[in-house]
């Protein structure tokens, strides 16, 4: 980390500042220019805290040479990881499709999508039971009847679920639930967040719609610094002043995390691109940017869909795509699990 | 609610999409044009779910004609709310200043700001004992210990205290608190939302960073839709390309909001802006704007703060920002609580 | 064209509207509702501006049901079109790859970059003869020698000449030029934007930073009104929020053109990412999402490259970019040029 | 500008980079640390360029210490600059309101418009005769007969006028406009920027729809490099996800734009806003923030007008919005010219 300091500063204000930085645990290698006075932090600089160093009035910018994240970081952890979800080993090489319905709504709705992605060839069941909606008006998910159905799809598919959280209360509820996704906007919900910390469940981190990515990595570090390794990171998609679309797929997110990160990363095409059609484009550049797996919406009747149908594929469509998934994951030599 | 067919469909799939549309209470004017067919929704349509509509095959287009929220909608509350904080009416020409600092670092710290702050004409005092930081290295609050320190700042000074809740969980801990901060990371955390609309304490909502206008009317709908009357809203800047600021302070949201809704809104320049100087000429124009208060960083330290200390005030200059927002205050005849 | 009437107008102001509306050419399929009165505009409502419509105070809202594109609408023009640079058909299955250096710089710089990337394999050559740069201070491109020097590297190579215009005071230089190049800065730069659509030169448009992709539409109508259809267009990034990458690529504009345009679309992964290791994954997921080319930079010594050296791959970074885009291409079934 | 370097660099590497910035006519200032080394470079440093440093594949990062533009920079010139319109001088406390139609439609338009702002106190007339639109299809301005109508304006009411160039081969077109307009989509026109830095015409210089305020500065840096002093910026709102409004007025850049810049600023929250009722809280807070003028749209039938109709005012909306303008003038202590 470096400090750079205002020109003409009195020698005695600086060797305070020093002193204070020192009680943190971390050495200064001092600088004298012409123009200005530099601070190099030397040490480990993750607990200094920018903001804090800012507000000095002598100091002039504040510059992080390594990142605020550590045990997300590739730096210390060059080699890829997998996740481990129900024995399904995600990333690595190996490629996972999580497909199913938006909400959960029947025994009969989740049972005949969930044996339909199966059939295709999904790895995981997806589903919402608590459903984050915009309006208090619109349908909130079947809840606990929601998570039941899920339990009795995985028993006749075999099918691993994933499923949302809303709450560090939930979690003795979603004991068995086998990859807990935290939503978009509970990314920075930092109770949550350090609850999941405490299990050892493997998480589905999403991004928030305009978090950036080093915000997403420090999400991640509060569940790992917990002691948690199991995080999947899924970019599903920012907010811009694009009309056309409904979220703009950052596809440079998946290089640049793969870059930054020693952590799987999968895509939800379906949310960012808001309507069916998209989804099948933006799945092939998503396997083309290297990403560990697709999080799509499936549904056996869109039309009459409680919650984004808009966005979801009907089984034969999911089918469809499906054969080209095999065929490009098959071309960038990595496993379809 | 107007719903725009495509060209082109059969009969019987428009007199099915009616079916299940009337199903929902709600009656239709069908209108068939050259080029589309256009079903107009009449009566309450709060319920209907867009995706759902925009899901058909048939549709090409949905278009409110009516906002989403009710309960905070001026067009059915035409009179500016007020809300009582502690027996002080924040807004209907009332304007309020709450102040304090970031983080409740220590009793010595507090109390000192807390006596600067009323001594200089504010209205509450603010303080935070759960920190949300982006990093889980970063100072994260005194806690429980910080809630007692700002209960005993209020027995001293007199001033309403304001706080901000992370989890539905803490509403116990937080039941004398005299008004419930809703930080923007939380803004559509909606567990927490709900139980907040079963309690009846005064909540400060604040919008979140990239949230719209309307999300951040339909949070407060949550609240009020759970019998909870007493809302505030905060604009406090949203994210952008620009690099010389933290976020943008998003002045027209002011007008935007008190057209649309009967809500009183204050405004934070200390969060927007994220830097000391910025907070008095955003303060003026906050007030300009028509905002029924403001909320300011004052750290009797900032160099030392533990927490954004960049952008707060010291008590000197909070008292010299309070002689200008007097002024301006009286200027646009409102009244300073 | 759908207007929505505001509720309760007289007759009399609704009738004076409908007669202004058919005085431009417009058939008005008027409908009743309950709630809403509602204007259906017949026939080519291309030349009906909605600012106009929006101004009435008895008009709620206006709604395009149809494009405000048209030559450049696949609609009216389903078959994909190819552009002809210099007898090479970019377009329909046929891939191009421009490449070349940001700024022309000297003879020798430009003969060693053309001849190194056709033997990679490229299709035309690109470089800045004029540049568009932030800062005056910056260094502005070898201007009319640049231009004399690409002609010459084109006799030495063989290889078609892709430069950007500045101005259309510079037709006359750019006349034997076989692709002229419009700047993301100058997307909206009409007087230019005619002038070109007056000559028959093939035009390469680059999408503004901030522009929509219906804005990049109107713009190649501009060319395309003008009687010039020789357009293509290229995605190259939009500014965000995000701080890790120069701009985000936009890979979603690219199904999203070419579902609502014939019109070919290459991508610049260059200027996107504005760093080296980034052009390689994100020209990846251009391949990918259906472009019809990229558009590259390549410097012989990129770290004395005089602009964007960031960004630029050398000789051999290109030559085994395209290793992987001659395996790409051939797996999406195009045809490299 | 301070240059770090990354780790374990071979000292020729390092020896090299520093000899080819000292031919940049910069003295280094050279410091070891233990985990970094930093070159402080020392001088003139606005030649020296960003991206060509960064390119270098031994630098880790670059930092701007001093600001890249020096004629706009208010540490080079303390003091506030005015800038003389026809006589009237905008600045240094002289307030300006500049009002007048969108679009020159007719004569009869023109000139009642123009009698109704001089009567209500407007400083200057605007009113467009060359017309950036979206649409090649749209109303492209009356063109030179536009000019011939602004001149007899000016003849009949002796206010000074202000219209948009959008070409440089127009300067001598516009040799006796008062003001010349760079608008928003031509702001990195530097073709444009230079011929009017070669002119001594004042130029009204729009910020672009998602320009940073340093891009601002460094369009005037332009302007003023040439030699033409006369530059008066406006902010006219920025584009963001937010869907009520048209564009989202930075009321921050006005107190920033202050700080960095000796340059006037107004603020056009006609543009802004995009709709009429908005215009009037917008001016409040513009000029609550410190701006040197409004610019505001006015028409005598808003109705009817050819162009952005729904952001004008009428001339009775406009006398109303003068009698609070120079009420706040006075409160702000400048003095409305």
């Amino acid at each position: 980390m470096i400090v750079i300091l205002k020109p003409q500063v009195e020698q005695e204000r600086i060797a305070q500042l020093m002193a204070s930085i020192e009680r943190q645990g971390v050495a200064i290698h001092y600088s004298q220019g012409t123009q200005e006075t530099i601070l190099g932090l030397v040490g480990d600089t993750t607990h200094v805290d920018e903001d804090w160093l800012r507000a000095s009035d002598i100091v002039a910018d504040v510059r992080r040479v390594s990142e605020p994240y550590k045990l997300a970081n590739r730096r210390f952890h060059p080699e890829d990881s997998h996740i481990d979800v129900a024995g399904k080993k995600i990333g690595e090489g190996n490629f996972a499709v999580i497909a199913g319905p938006c909400s959960v709504e029947s025994e009969e709705q989740l049972l005949e999508v969930a044996a339909a992605v199966k059939r295709s060839g999904a790895t995981c069941l997806r589903g919402g039971a608590f459903k984050p909606r915009t309006s208090p008006y619109s349908f909130q998910g079947l809840e606990n009847r929601g998570l039941e159905l899920l339990r009795e799809a995985r028993r006749v598919t075999g099918l691993p679920i994933v499923t949302e959280i809303m709450s560090e209360t939930q979690l003795d509820d979603f004991a068995d639930v086998d990859l807990i996704q935290v939503g978009a906007r509970n990314m920075q919900n930092f109770r949550l967040l350090k609850e999941l910390g405490r299990s050892r469940k493997p998480v589905l981190l999403k991004r928030g719609l305009s978090s950036t990515i080093e915000e997403l990595l420090m999400s991640a570090e509060y569940i790992l610094a917990g002691g948690n390794d199991n995080v999947i990171l899924c970019e599903r998609g920012i907010r811009t002043f694009e009309k056309m679309i409904r979220n703009n797929l950052d596809i440079s997110a998946v290089p640049v995390i793969k870059a930054k990160s020693h952590l799987p990363v999968i895509v939800d095409p379906s949310h960012a691109a808001g309507i069916a059609w998209m989804v099948e484009p933006l799945s092939r550049t998503a396997i083309a940017a290297g990403a560990d797996g697709l999080m799509i919406e499936v549904h056996n009747d869109p039309k009459r869909a409680l919650c984004d149908g808009a966005q979801s594929l009907n089984p034969e469509q999911f089918d469809g795509l499906m054969a080209g998934v095999k065929r490009r994951v098959a071309f960038e030599e990595k496993k379809l699990l």
